[in-house]
């Protein structure tokens, strides 16, 4: 069995994206600029945006932070994203999700221009995804894509049981998974709320990604002997044993599992780390305008 | 077994939306208007682009056909897009494809008013089916759609096969069958030219959607007792028993399949009558300001 490091791969693709933003730099370019746009003082989100500031940092990119009250209109809103849609220096930037339930989030992603879109939330962008054109991926599915990549696991013609079929993993994933490329035609089936019977699924899976968000739902009798576990759950459990009270959970019973695979990403450190790295790595498309020229 | 009759099913419906037209107009109204964008003078584009127009009048919607000399330029055709999506007049329109050599489809599709984009095949539409906003869907896994609703075929917690991952049948299908609704919900495996297993994984289908073009590729094995069959095939085979010398086949061995299962579509008059229906049905919708106020 080998652990999938996404943490060690998150770290190595920051220098690999340094290193671009210095030959970027050294032949008179300037810095790829991300602008985060945040709403009121949610604690969740708070800590996100601080970890994609500091991660800018790491990449050598320049970062910058629209903040809002909670009290923000609608229109208000759409007006500042109209500002950074229209400012050259900005390359790309992102809206920190939930807004404040008076806000349409929908209203608010599409009046993001598309070719600034980094966080991949766009209808425009989802529909090229579909489609198999150039287009800004969201960031989960894209990591883990990244870390078939990097560990040359294999996905042609292999079976990939995708659990979950959210807008910003289940789905896009399958999508991805599907399409020709490497990695990619993957045979994919998508499971739900409403599959009965998934653990006779996952049983015939060569590669599970396990995003439905129930703690341990994966068992060792669900996977089949040298099955790719990708594991993208990541609940608070109470664990008394901890000093804060608690510990991230996978979707997946990791200790049982993982003697059964050949692959496996753990909780934390697997998929979790690869998020804000793609993030920046759309940032960096965005600058070079490798996606939409 | 239970035939599908498609053929059947798109006269109601085409009954049902002159009946609205006809109340539209009651109150009022004026008729829906689809026009259509005819480059060239390929015969299949000419008969599709006939009967669109014949559809049209049954159901008493107004039409209009553009016709253009297959030397346009990408740049007068797209001029004459934009006439069509400012055209107040126009609900709804198609750019009959495939266009000449010298001509960028996908940027004449995204050249396309979404609202008016009764095809349902510019990004945004994409985008937004994949992510369950309303949109203008594709004609064919609509039409796919309507006649398990028609015929009440359940399929929520169903396992539905496709065969074939194109983005005008496959990919869509699998995304609206995965989708919470009814009809919806039902498990997706998506196969295609890179799997391995596909007589065992149809095996265990509830339904089965064959849209790969390989005539009788589905044959009496590799479908179980009582499964759905959906068959989008149609392609032509040498058949000297027939006048013209050809035949049109689906991708299903019929004959043999149909015994086993619960319900099939023929080829003809399964699934192909549908498309224009649906088609027709974009319009309506657009007429209506039903999908985009």
């Amino acid at each position: 069995m080998q652990l999938i490091e996404g943490k060690k791969i998150a770290e190595q693709i920051k220098n690999e994206i340094a290193a671009e933003v210095e030959e970027i730099l050294a032949q008179g370019g300037r810095r790829p600029h991300l602008a985060g746009v945040l709403v009121g003082h949610d604690g969740g989100s708070e800590s996100y945006m601080a970890s994609k500031v500091k991660t800018c940092e790491q990449c050598g990119f320049k970062s910058s932070l629209l903040r809002f009250d909670e009290t923000i209109t609608q229109n208000e809103l759409i007006a500042a994203i109209q500002g950074l849609n229209n400012d050259d220096g900005v390359d790309g930037f992102i809206v920190q999700l939930p807004l404040p339930r008076h806000i349409n989030e929908q209203a608010v992603i599409e009046a993001i221009d598309p070719r600034k879109d980094v966080d991949g939330f766009h209808p425009i962008n989802v529909g090229r995804m579909s489609i198999g054109l150039p287009c800004f991926k969201p960031a989960t599915p894209s990591g883990i894509m990244m870390l078939l990549e990097r560990y040359n696991i294999e996905t042609r013609g292999k079976h990939c049981v995708v659990l979950g079929r959210s807008n910003i993993v289940g789905k896009p994933i399958a999508t991805m998974l599907m399409q020709k490329g490497n990695p990619g035609n993957c045979t994919v089936t998508v499971c739900h709320s409403a599959t009965p019977n998934i653990k006779e699924l996952c049983q015939q899976a060569d590669i599970i990604v396990a995003a439905i968000g129930k703690p341990c739902f994966v068992t060792a009798d669900m996977v089949r002997e040298g099955a790719v576990i990708i594991d993208v759950g990541t609940t608070r459990v109470d664990d008394p044993t901890r000093e804060r009270g608690w510990r991230l959970c996978g979707d997946v019973d990791f200790d049982n599992v993982a003697p059964k695979c050949s692959f496996i990403t753990p909780v934390p450190g697997g998929v979790g780390p690869m998020t804000i790295v793609t993030l920046m790595h759309n940032t960096l498309l965005a600058a070079k305008k490798q996606v939409y020229p």
